[in-house]
């Protein structure tokens, strides 16, 4: 069992996000703010496929001035995403946001209102305490504060660190506690080096994320292996997948990730072979089948299809239902105890059968508890 | 930059895996071996995307005839898949295939012939040693060894490595070093914990691979999370990733993963933004269109694509190249520094100037190096 880093709370809306709770799936709003009508169709969309929390750009005034026809209608807590203007944040924070994140490398000194960014952060620190809405420190190796990048030539994990617990300290020192943190790379190997690196210098809780990851194969295998590893390693309190695709396709992936690595339980888990020379049925069309089958099952169940009896016996021991071809027959096994043999065209049917008996004791499971 | 862990060394064929040498990728042929004619096909599709090793079922009799055809015209070199009957692992040495894996789980005692596994063993490793070939010692939780599964009471990572390190001391104890070892596991968080545990006591190259790992993305997440967690701690030898899907994705998927922790550069890594309410171009569009042109591109050449301001001067700092979109317009950059400024509909003839302008110059590298 993955023994979890445990980290302070904070909350945003209704959401507990580290010292334990369970992981939070979250996407961003893919529209301009201003086209409210769509904005609250995504945010609609996001809540019915699990994400828990929702970021949105406040890029300019126009959008800020959304904010406050949008959160009213909301269904999910939404975090206002801050760069360049403070008081863009000050605005989201009247709006009645339910956290900011801000980007301490692009919130910098200005010439025309004689204000450090220190000034400027301070006045947002004072109204987001007086909201009692949590802060985002998110670093971002595509926009580290210049300083950084002068030290280091490069946003390297060690300067996505360092300018995230610059952060940190600034906002304790103003008596601020009530911080999350991110530190995302388009690089994958910097990500967790960062991420673990900050684990380490911190209680606060984190928001994993590789940043620009792209779309496609690639954007999958980048999200999977920063959050997947440091998940392994217990670290993360809230995770966000960036593709350049859908909000569903993030908020899936979110999930998918989550469940590989047992943090979360929804539906069913299948686990087939990857077919091989030893193959005695048509798997590729009896996988889809059963996937057909158990797509809406919300109960979390372990189904096992194979295709020989090399492996197929084995898994069939670990999962609630095992389906494992043989010449021209299938067999299902419920918990490792062989229960049908069917020929191959009926062997779907006979999952369905035994699938349904099992559906019905995990519902009885459920009202036991 | 990744530390890898250094182990011995064993040949395939002309193909040396482990000892820091690039990490192979490796997958499965997925048809009856004595379809000859198909999976001679394969082999051919599997060594056009890069495969440098592939391993074939070898369940019968009928297959290991089928060997004999197959090695004299086989593009890559072959290991074959042995289970339960030694003879067979016997007859494909014979059919000259350049490496074994076997299954400690399942090569048993026999009444029949009055033989210990031990014994059978002694006969496969003596027939390996003359021939010069290595075994990987393929251990797998669907097919653990009875023994085992008495002890832990299920496949835990603990009981794969014990498995795993029974056998080698077996090996070991006939004098037998040419080793390659696995511990599959179809739970991702076993399998990063089994070969972890394996890398910390045993000196031989591991193969690594979550097996049983299904289809669709929930396949992709786990192979990426397994395979990505172990080599993101520098171990790991060669990969196979194992999909209910064609070898040409599986071969596909092993690659982004050695691409996405640096392991494996092949041609453009394409780097782009998630989209949000800050998008002033449409990126879809253009990430579609900056992707027709770059996948047949061979070079080392990584490329942005960016839809704002935040983050996108950021990550053009560090692409070869970068096209950070504006409002109704494109700015593309080559190593920083921008140059060129194009309206939105000329974004990718521009893009396409400044591609082949770099491809030349990396071209000029290769030469001089």
């Amino acid at each position: 069992m993955i023994k979890r880093r445990i980290s302070r709370v904070v909350k945003i809306g209704d959401v507990l996000i580290g010292g334990g709770n369970p992981v939070v799936v979250q996407s961003m709003v893919k529209c301009p703010t201003e086209d409210i009508e769509e904005v609250l169709r995504q945010l609609k969309v996001a809540k019915e496929l699990g994400a828990k929390v929702m970021r949105i750009a406040v890029p300019d005034k126009q959008a800020a001035e959304a904010l406050k026809k949008i959160i009213p209608y909301s269904p999910l807590p939404l975090v206002a995403d801050i760069h360049f203007d403070y008081k863009l944040a000050l605005m989201a924070i009247e709006a009645k946001v339910s956290a900011l994140r801000i980007n301490p490398g692009n919130i910098l000194d200005s010439n025309q209102e004689n204000l450090t960014r220190y000034d400027k952060l301070e006045q947002v620190v004072k109204a987001a305490k007086n909201s009692n809405i949590p802060i985002r420190i998110g670093v971002n190796s595509g926009s580290l504060h210049p300083k950084y990048l002068e030290k280091y030539g490069y946003p390297t994990y060690e300067a996505l660190v360092e300018s995230a617990i610059e952060e940190v300290q600034i906002l304790e020192k103003m008596g601020f506690y009530d911080i999350k943190i991110s530190v995302k790379s388009s690089n994958v190997e910097d990500m967790i080096s960062a991420y673990m690196l900050l684990a380490s210098k911190v209680p606060y809780p984190l928001h994993l994320g590789v940043t620009e990851s792209g779309s496609g194969i690639s954007g999958y295998v980048k999200s999977s292996i920063g959050i997947g590893t440091l998940l392994y390693h217990g670290i993360g309190d809230t995770i966000r997948v960036s593709l350049t695709s859908s909000i569903e396709e993030e908020i899936k992936l979110g999930y998918e990730i989550l469940k590989a690595l047992g943090y979360e339980k929804r539906g069913v888990e299948l686990i087939s072979c990857p077919t091989c020379g030893r193959l005695e049925v048509n798997l590729f069309d009896l996988v889809d089948k059963v996937k057909k089958e158990i797509e809406n099952v919300q109960e979390n169940i372990t189904v096992a299809v194979m295709g020989c009896v090399v492996n197929g016996p084995g898994e069939a021991r670990k999962a609630d239902i095992a389906v494992v071809g043989g010449k021209g027959k299938g067999i299902i096994y419920r918990k490792g105890k062989m229960v049908k043999v069917a020929q191959e065209n009926q062997i779907i049917e006979a999952f369905k059968e035994v699938l349904n008996q099992v559906i019905e004791e995990k519902k009885q499971e459920e009202i036991k508890v």
